[in-house]
């Protein structure tokens, strides 16, 4: 167990496989289920730390294989961490860079040992390892830290998935055997596509090493939600139920609700500030595209239930404006809602969860969020 | 006299003709000589208004043109005004659009009734008469409105600067006659180019009209420095001593000094802010470009001798980071510290003012920024 990092479920939901619990890091202490927002490159884009922090938010992403390209660890290590690099002091959690690798990279080429790929930026060669990704984040300074894994497609060939599964049990042995860092958690992988079996095996194998957290990867990239959700909870089931689960990358309104009645304890996805930079706002309603000609003259707040910044000062007209003037300013109020949106669905996720109404809010969030299916590659570019 | 609008000169600095003073708006009080941060199109491009604010100001400019165009007057008249529409609650200066149809718009065609031109966005016909300007900045609500001018290049010939002054100073007379709204003060304009008598007979005749202050157009729109800085100094002299004078569109760092000098009050100018976006940091030292590669690895903040919040916690190598990956953070981060910069300026300014050290301060910031000349048109596109 690594110093600083506690993991406490507190309740369990009865009904479903929910827990309720509390995530502390060297960087503060969160309640869990927790979404946490994607800062790519340093920065949830728009907003300022405490921003971010406002809108609810103790514990953000930010992606190794972006930072590691661009700044690079070392830069960062310089300024003492992401932490100080960012000028953010809640928890920081960051990916491997695997997903990234396999989503954006170019002529990418995985062997026994790691992968080589170009990067997207400039095309120059790089190489990751199980190794020399924990010597990256360990440099970033994050409080948790994602193994190396191979993430293939969901529905790739049983082979696949198969070697996939073998490479990613070898690489997170790996990464325990380098890890060095006494303050910084370590998450293993669990892999195997949509394959319960594989699944099954894998994390019982993840499970059983020393990580003080388990994540799933490998899920909502192709497949649909109704596919999704069982593997996330036979998967779970299978996981250490003293350790916090986090589903990667995983994240639309309706996945937060049935991922966490699959007992999943944290999530990240692009989604909230992506949409928002798309003028789309997330309401208690459900989407509303600021661009659309209806709002021209509202002078509604863009979700009257919403006690935000942005609804609390700007009227619909004001931020279809900002859209079509292409205005900065629209990208950042419209990410401070959405990320104050989400802040609000977990909580009410944790509300439910303590009174065993879970099934009635998703079908409530199921209503205004009707699944609409994949929404991209991880990493808020 | 328009209500809650008051202009107090409270010292000179008897080496020079700058003047310190008090102007109050219905939106609060301001130190005199004052720079205003450009609020284009409802919004000072990058940050909330309390950022604004917190940078040290109470007066913004807003581009009539603009937002007469989109969002149109009335969409901004049912949000109570421009100050509610935009959330801001310190004062409002408009300009008339003039400038901007003679810089941005297409076709337009200047009659004495008024000027007809095509909309840069999307190419339909408008029509500004001096009664319609008045019009949409009485429906915008600023606290102080400007009227339409005929604004030639400051090195027209002759005749079409005396038939600018001519039609600007009918204009000016039809703009005080349907004037409506007493809350609101209105500023006439004196043009007339580089042509010192043209400037003196214009600058008496407008100064005899009933305005509560006075500006000066067409100035800074091709001419070196050391050409508009004497045309300034002998228009301002004719000008009322009791009003507000506001030199348009001018404000590069050494302006500023020598034009306070002249005894200007008031000024605005892109140039802060759109160099924040462009990645051009202003400070003590001079012009900063943050692209540059030898800022990769620089811990130090982009001055050293600021307190702003960007400068507080951020380095160059983190500014550079954002700029390189075309993070909206980068123009927020550089915004707020080119306004701190400009508004430590101004007080600089005034401070000097009330030592009687301006020329000592103007040869410093000349030092610092050597003059470049002109920088594009009004309005902060």
């Amino acid at each position: 167990m690594s110093e600083g990092f506690e993991f406490q479920v507190s309740s369990r939901d009865g009904k479903t496989s929910a827990r309720l619990g509390s995530l502390r890091t060297p960087h503060g202490r969160i309640d869990t289920p927790a979404f946490m927002p994607v800062g790519t490159q340093g920065t949830v884009k728009g907003l300022l730390p405490e921003q971010v922090r406002d809108a609810g938010f103790g514990l953000i992403l930010g992606n190794t294989y972006h930072l590691a390209l661009r700044p690079g660890a070392d830069t960062i290590a310089r300024h003492g961490g992401l932490h100080g690099f960012m000028g953010w002091d809640g928890g920081i959690l960051t990916d491997s860079g695997g997903f990234q690798v396999y989503s954006l990279a170019k002529l990418r080429k995985i062997t026994n040992e790691g992968v080589a790929f170009r990067s997207h930026i400039d095309g120059s060669l790089h190489e990751f390892t199980p190794e020399s990704v924990i010597v990256i984040q360990e440099a970033l300074g994050s409080d948790i830290a994602m193994v190396l894994d191979v993430c293939p497609p969901s529905r790739a060939s049983r082979d696949e998935l198969e070697r996939a599964v073998e490479v990613t049990t070898d690489w997170a042995e790996r990464s325990i055997a380098v890890r060095s860092r006494a303050d910084q958690a370590v998450f293993g992988i669990v892999q195997g596509g949509l394959d319960r079996t594989l699944r099954a095996e894998h994390a019982v194998k993840i499970g059983s090493l020393p990580f003080e957290g388990m994540a799933i990867g490998g899920l909502s990239v192709g497949e649909p939600p109704h596919e999704m959700y069982p593997v996330a909870q036979s998967t779970a089931a299978l996981l250490p139920e003293d350790k916090p689960r986090y589903l990667m990358g995983v994240g639309m309104p309706v996945d937060l609700v049935r991922c966490v009645m699959a007992g999943i304890d944290l999530f990240d996805c692009v989604f909230p500030t992506r949409a928002a930079r798309n003028g789309l706002l997330l309401t208690s309603a459900g989407r509303l595209v600021i661009k659309h000609a209806r709002f021209r003259e509202d002078l509604k707040p863009p979700d009257p239930h919403c006690q935000c910044p942005t609804c609390s000062r700007y009227s619909r007209a004001y931020l279809r404006h900002l859209f079509a003037g292409g205005e900065i300013l629209s990208s950042v109020l419209c990410t401070i809602h959405n990320l104050h949106f989400y802040a609000g669905l977990m909580a009410r996720i944790r509300d439910a969860a303590s009174r065993a109404t879970l099934e009635t809010l998703a079908r409530e969030v199921e209503a205004a969020y009707p699944p609409k299916g994949d929404e991209g590659p991880s990493g808020d570019g």
